[in-house]
């Protein structure tokens, strides 16, 4: 997990081998499994390297946002397994873009007319492998947050969820902005490395580490599971 | 303004050659100059390098945090000369602490008893060379984003500012997470990157990399006196 | 309009003589015209007196209630043609509802088993005379504001409305509600009195009485479409 | 307690009979007691009849002002005596006025040069009878609700307070908006009616009345006093 570290100076490792985390941080009673944007434009529709993928979906995180979907599944059962509440959140269909916005500028860009209807449609789809199911709360955004502009918190409050495990894409981008609101409200946080994805290499791994410094703990699949399974069936 | 570059792996440079952000982004007409936790604690209270200055502050940024404040002089002083308002967040005072948040762990480690009580009182105070004057806003927040449970965003509407010029302390937490709510909120958005400083390096130069890339404009300090020239001074 | 006077006590009647609102408040060059729970559930499928349509419908207001959408059709007209932007609010399809919340009881009440599958279907429906059309914005809302948990504020923070023309129901409960975080994130506001309704006349006339001495301007149909007609077509 | 029914029309009580609330709402285990704008400004630094406090006061209560104020001293003693938090919530001082607003109006005219300095300054105190202690929350607020801007969520979330228990000015203003917000954030809600108070006395009763049937439950001062004492002392 440690895999940040070579982005890291060595100024920056003498500052964190006094004041770095040490300690790990606990999680609440009543989890939730919160998926963040895991739609086919985050990956494309086939599997390709990135830079061969960006070519159709310019923002597609390639072969290592597959992989982190990969292992998503097996984070994805144990929450099923558990009884956890699964959580999805990505852009709101039919909401109106915002021109002037930067955030915009790739969704414009995304507008590839090359690919065929068919396969354009599938940009905002939730990936097949992870799926929504019948019980499942799915939730539109539109801003880069699960919580701003969304009902969310609304959920959490009425169900008594404490914890938030949450992944996703991208991590430096809508991950990083649910991580933040959820720590603002004081939410307990863990924040699965190895099923978040990124297109820039370095934001995916400084950002995990930034994370894991302020506002939750990363884990990775096997952990989650060890959580989840550690709760009992609730109730 | 690169040097996030040595933090890139050259996979990033290669996704950016394709993708990343070329334009610049425009501001708007009425913009507000906000200073994100300009505080003491955030830089010690004698000027030295890091490594030294944590051990009486373990928020210190040390040496580089005060060139940022000394280059601030020059971007307060822009402000002021153009009539652009001036908005001061930090930490609420007396507001009570919550001892199981990660973000709490250093706060409780910052209570240095060996400093005399009327140096650690200056911990939470703005720092002397930026501090507010009569007329300007200051706002205590219980979190990191300067918006999330202050009245930032009433002032901001009752007044019609449509952009945010930012800087302080850290780049990569109470900054990140400000400009993350102003984008969020539909603000213009600056990024004064010499202005902004952090603890640990990459985290520095990644996050205003990633802002740069998805919610703002990185500018330097003459580009921000630039632009708040160029409005005349607000009737 | 001054009809919730007969609600007002002498007393009343006497401090307003003082301290009473006098003059009008004004409007923006940006309306948007937000129409609030304009669902069958509101008033029933068929035109019956309040105390009969009740019987089926828990939430109905009755003919008042269909009074109130039938001058609404003037009000949609009047936006539509002046190309003022039309934004729905109602309950959020399929989101989890909360037993133990007060404003659940009606709900739980409302499943009334007794009416055919397709007429209970209506409950949630946008009454046809005055539906969306493409182009407008359509928001689900799991709280009583149209604000709290719904992306509105992103929405008119993009397109730079300043002014609020609201009608719908319940005057006591999601009207008001959204008058309050309207006024709160300083827009202005206008309140089409003889479109918003309400099961309780006492609460209708008094809440509207509230909302102009605090928060907006009570107007009716003619007085919002002299305003819409004064803007010229935004370009 | 059903003073209100004065207010209510022959129609208004035939729909209640059928649909109006009949049972009790539960409120959880650890409470809050939360004061709203219980400032001087709200009933005059004189105890005297409404009509002629508003000659120094225009936002005076009046004797009725001062008797809920009264009852509010057991009611405060309640909390304090089972360790129930106490939170006060006012106007921020300092906080730049927005004239463009309606509910500023009532401020402008408050500007009352005639009353002595030392009389004026005691417009935004909390007052002297109920006034907080070493160890209380006071937050200033810039919108009607005590949540709107201002970290109340943020605390409460840290100490798990699941239920408000709410007094204070106006019933109809700021009170309610606390309590619409609340129930929107999903806590459960006491309102102690006979601490509440308002110019309009229409107002005070209706806006009672509302709360009760949507949003939480009317209770009075004993009744809160045998909630908190049923609670053991918190740990």
């Amino acid at each position: 997990m440690a895999q940040w570290d070579r982005f890291l100076t060595e100024r920056d490792k003498g500052v964190l081998a006094v004041w770095g985390k040490k300690d790990h941080d606990e999680f609440g009673q009543r989890p939730a499994l919160l998926l963040v944007d895991v739609y086919y434009g985050s990956v494309g529709h086939e599997r390709k390297p990135i830079l061969e993928s960006i070519r159709d979906w310019p923002m597609s995180c390639g072969l290592e946002g597959w992989a982190a979907v990969d292992r998503m599944v097996g984070l994805v059962a144990a929450a099923r397994k558990n009884a956890v509440p699964l959580i999805y959140v990505r852009g709101m269909p039919s909401f109106p873009s915002d021109p002037s916005r930067v955030i915009e500028r790739g969704k414009s860009k995304r507008r590839v007319d090359h690919l065929p209807a068919e396969v354009r449609r599938l940009d905002n789809e939730i990936i097949g492998e992870v799926a929504p199911r019948e019980g499942d709360i799915v939730l539109g955004k539109t801003a880069p947050s699960a919580f701003n502009g969304t009902p969310l918190l609304h959920y959490l409050r009425q169900t008594g969820i404490d914890t938030l495990i949450i992944c996703g894409e991208s991590t430096s981008g809508c991950v990083r902005a649910s991580v933040l609101d959820a720590q603002a409200l004081r939410f307990k946080i863990g924040i699965v490395g190895e099923c978040c994805y990124d297109r820039i290499e370095a934001s995916h791994w400084i950002n995990l580490f930034d994370m894991h410094q302020k506002y939750g703990e990363v884990i990775d699949v096997a952990g989650a599971a060890t959580y989840f399974g550690s709760l009992g069936t609730p109730s």
